[in-house]
């Protein structure tokens, strides 16, 4: 299971006045408690917008690759913003988040992509925007992911975001996206499928209980990666359950090994 | 999502003790508990075989009928315990688990189940032993529902089990549950899917996280029923989460009303 690390997000409020205040220890801080509990990338959205994005994203990454050996996520819908963020990136092959069908982001990201050797996530938004029902998604997913592969785009460098969107403003809206992995699963079996899990559970109490149980739900239907808070114990318990009845977990070693460190309780 | 209370069952220690010493108190504490916590059915197994399982099936669910409201859940490999055991039932539509595709045992019971009007596990073992793989489950499956519902009975009066077994002996004991229960719901749109969800974790620390996650992962395939222990609050909080995220809580108001009640603390 891929771990993406969803703290350092400027819509959420310490982290904009970390931003905006340019607090690096702050920042370096929960990006090592990420590392350490497991993701295997940190995300970095500085959450701002136009010449301000650009400045606060190269900010945040040189902030973050100080200190973490992990690559990074870079999270922006402005191609200006990744391409600057790219400039200053010395790390791992980053995973660029996101591309998407609309065809001028497409076409001014892809060249980045490549450029970079880096991953992709290829969220399933087209120009006519925002999908809706497994249906739509597939058809975009397939649209969007057979473009990365035709660009010579290896498989695992291509991770599938179906959107998530909450369930307490339309009760089909998860049950469409665990639809539209299975759907997308069989389509590309060696692609990766990630999910922004957190969404689903806005407007709703216990939203960290939802989240866990969404997270699981998704791998049930072939997810491997995820954008989610790795410090969140009860999760990261549950994405471990959840590999090892997913029968990716030989000899039940990784679940064995979780319990003896204490990560299960 | 329908609960079967799996509590009361002479495999279990304090039961068997229970059983043996007919102490009809105790038996009917755990009954009423597991309906107060939601069960809809109340599984009765005595756990012993022979003539003595007839006898303790008898008294068990004698005790048990006396003190809940939900229909009980006869639970036994032996024909002649089961018709013994529907004689002295007094209750709603019994759910008879189970039948197999084994043609005794299959013949003895099929005729039992029209007269008592009763519902039915339909257990995916035939007369080669228990299954493997999802292939073998699913070919069970079609041959033994078709079977059934050839006889006339309706499709949900048909509880399909696909047959839990432990991770730790095979890790991908679990993932061909997962992709049979996928396959079934969809050949088998009105029947009901149901697990021994706890079966997975046997052998294995932390069995309560393992059971409540597989459960949720099970109904991400389609499972809509499940023998579990209506006691485990996180187990039946998990529950709560995934009916919503499955798409069966419109508004989200049996989720909403769950947290207002504590349920999911």
């Amino acid at each position: 299971m891929i771990i993406i690390g969803e703290l350092i997000n400027g819509t959420r409020k310490e982290i904009a006045a970390a931003i905006a205040g340019r607090a690096a220890a702050e920042i370096a801080r929960i990006a090592r408690a990420q590392q350490e509990a497991g993701a295997h990338f940190v995300d970095c959205n500085a959450g701002t917008a136009g010449d301000k994005e650009v400045e606060d994203l190269v900010w945040l990454v040189q902030v973050v690759q100080k200190e973490v050996s992990v690559p990074l996520s870079l999270d922006s819908s402005n191609p200006a913003a990744l391409a600057a963020a790219l400039e200053v990136y010395t790390g791992p092959p980053p995973l660029i988040n996101s591309v998407t069908a609309e065809p001028q982001r497409y076409a001014e990201l892809v060249p980045l992509i490549k450029q970079a050797g880096a991953s992709v996530v290829a969220l399933l938004i087209d120009e006519k925007g925002m999908p809706s029902g497994a249906e739509q998604r597939v058809a975009i997913g397939k649209r969007l992911v057979g473009d990365l592969l035709a660009e010579g785009l290896e498989p695992h460098r291509i991770f599938i975001d179906p959107v998530v969107m909450p369930v307490s403003t339309d009760h089909q809206a998860a049950s469409a996206v665990l639809a539209s992995i299975r759907q997308l699963r069989e389509a590309f079996p060696d692609c990766h499928i990630t999910a922004g899990v957190s969404n689903v559970s806005f407007g709703l109490p216990n939203r960290r209980l939802l989240n866990r149980i969404f997270l699981t739900m998704c791998m049930a239907c072939g997810l491997d990666a995820a954008l989610v808070d790795p410090l969140d114990r009860q999760l990261m318990a549950a994405a471990c359950a959840a590999c090892t009845l997913a029968g990716r977990d030989e000899w039940c070693m990784n679940y064995l090994q979780a319990h003896r460190s204490g990560l299960l309780e």
